[in-house]
């Protein structure tokens, strides 16, 4: 990902500490947040310093490095700071794997973290296939770099196909209640891609007006049917995809694939604070007497989904 | 309507100025704004000190008034102030031919605002059989009190079911860009009416969880086949709740029905500004670099929609 012009990445590890960019800072400032400790790490997750299922599976993975010395508490704590994400149980589980087969840990570490980015990668070259010259494409969220490490999963197709020269536009959703849209806009721009913001309630307007050609988001877990937990609103937006007749690609790595889980309908769905909604950038934009219900993530049916990008290829249905 | 425990107004006429309810401060302070010339008037209505079709009416009506020496001009800076509502339209036409028929321009004006709150409450009347004890409803935007002077379209019939001792619970979209959904909240706060507001992208994981039982929204034009121009969202919203099997109805009164406009297909979308989805009570919630795309308005298909509560009546289809 370009940061300043340069390539950079979302999170690293250096010198026995995580060191991340602060989403919670983003794109407002650009500011970086080190976990030394376990704790440091956990907090970091559960305050979405870092976001994105990825991002927070590599996030686990130097975690479980900090916290070896008691691995089962350190597995036990990081396990418990997000319900949806599971790339987190799978990478705390790989890293159990791996340590008790005697590998290094941060070779193990830093072995997952690279294969997340290969494997953002190819979906990116998997995903670039399906744009074409004038395209206009809507994404929701922030399945960019910054919630996988490099390169991003829904965003992957867009780098790819952006540097092989393709001219394209895109549509990213504002993405309420936590904006992550403006991580995308923030994304988009450093790249030089050509796009818009607009708010949640207009993607319906323009995919019904012809300007949207294709819908691209990512994916917290997809169930053995093709069901996908993602960001709350991804379901209306593939509802309306699916009414305007407007293919609509999940993109994600296989590790999202959670076989254990026969459809959306057992995905449990966790509720976030009130603040989330009524606070942007520390600014209070709801007044102290309004009440919410913030749901963080919603199920979207597979019957709306045009394929799955992976690593792999392009898939109509979940076959791994 | 209720204002700190007491019946009030959105907008009245007072020693020859008009008086508005500030809502461009609303929720945040309950303040004041007079019109005491046309162009205060017209600057009301573009700057959206009062908002909603049928208020925006009453405003142009009393802005009539105040520019009764040079109808011609009047009529034609309160027409270009906003596009979308006809209801706009129709009350400055209705001046035109009340004063040429040697009306007195206060009286007349007055007559127009009394019969709108008349009728608001008649949509009250019609529309709270539809609500049963114990439902589930969500509106979108503000179609309450506000934005008709009193009672409201959309939330009429709420007001009548509370004040008749109905228990039910209202979702209210938080409808950005302009979170016109505090509004709606700030009402229902001041009724006493259980509540809560949601993101609008989670509106569709309400619906889809059986958490919702019956939307209504206003309308800011509703054409000869039904399709109406509402807050822009409302599509979405409407196709959602098609999805879902859940009851979708349009509140609103006669004079909204343009019989002159086939369908929505010829209704003209006014794009707004990006400050709107920018900018939150004059706090920047998005870096300066970031474009925006910011339609205000969205037209939904008649097909989604179940019936029109007006004052005459619930209908299925408009039949006037």
């Amino acid at each position: 990902m370009m940061i300043n012009g340069r390539e950079g990445r979302a999170l690293w590890f250096e010198k026995g500490k995580i060191k991340f960019i602060d989403q919670r800072k983003l794109p407002y400032k650009l500011e970086y947040y080190t976990a030394e400790t376990v704790d440091d790490c956990c907090f970091a997750i559960m305050d979405m310093v870092v976001r994105g299922a990825p991002a927070i599976g590599a996030a686990a993975v130097y975690g479980m490095v900090l916290g070896v010395n008691d691995l089962e508490k350190t597995a036990y704590k990081l396990k418990k700071t997000r319900p949806t994400a599971y790339d987190l149980f799978y990478a705390v589980d790989y890293m159990l794997d791996n340590i008790k087969n005697c590998k290094n840990p941060l070779d193990a570490a830093n072995a997952y973290v690279e294969d997340i980015v290969d494997k953002c990668h190819k979906i990116g070259l998997n995903g670039e296939i399906l744009i074409k010259n004038n395209m206009k494409i809507l994404t929701h969220c922030n399945a960019g770099a910054l919630a996988t490490v490099d390169w991003g999963t829904a965003l992957a197709p867009f780098y790819v196909a952006h540097r092989k020269g393709k001219k394209f536009f895109v549509f990213a959703d504002e993405t309420r209640p936590r904006c992550q849209g403006l991580l995308t806009d923030w994304e988009l721009e450093q790249e030089g891609i050509p796009h818009v913001v607009i708010a949640d309630n207009a993607a319906g307007f323009f995919m019904k007006n012809g300007e949207i050609d294709m819908v691209i988001t990512g994916a917290d877990r997809i169930t053995a049917n093709g069901d996908f937990a993602n960001k709350i609103g991804t379901y209306e937006k593939a509802v309306l995809a699916y009414e305007n007749d407007i293919p609509f690609y999940v993109a994600a790595p296989v590790s999202t694939f959670d076989k254990n889980i026969k459809s959306g309908d057992e995905i449990i769905i966790e509720e976030r604070g009130r603040e989330e909604l009524a606070v942007i950038n520390n600014y209070k934009i709801m007044p102290d007497y309004t009440k919410v219900r913030n749901p963080a993530f919603d199920i979207t049916n597979h019957k709306y989904v045009t394929g799955y990008i992976t690593e792999k290829g392009v898939f109509e249905k979940p076959c791994f």
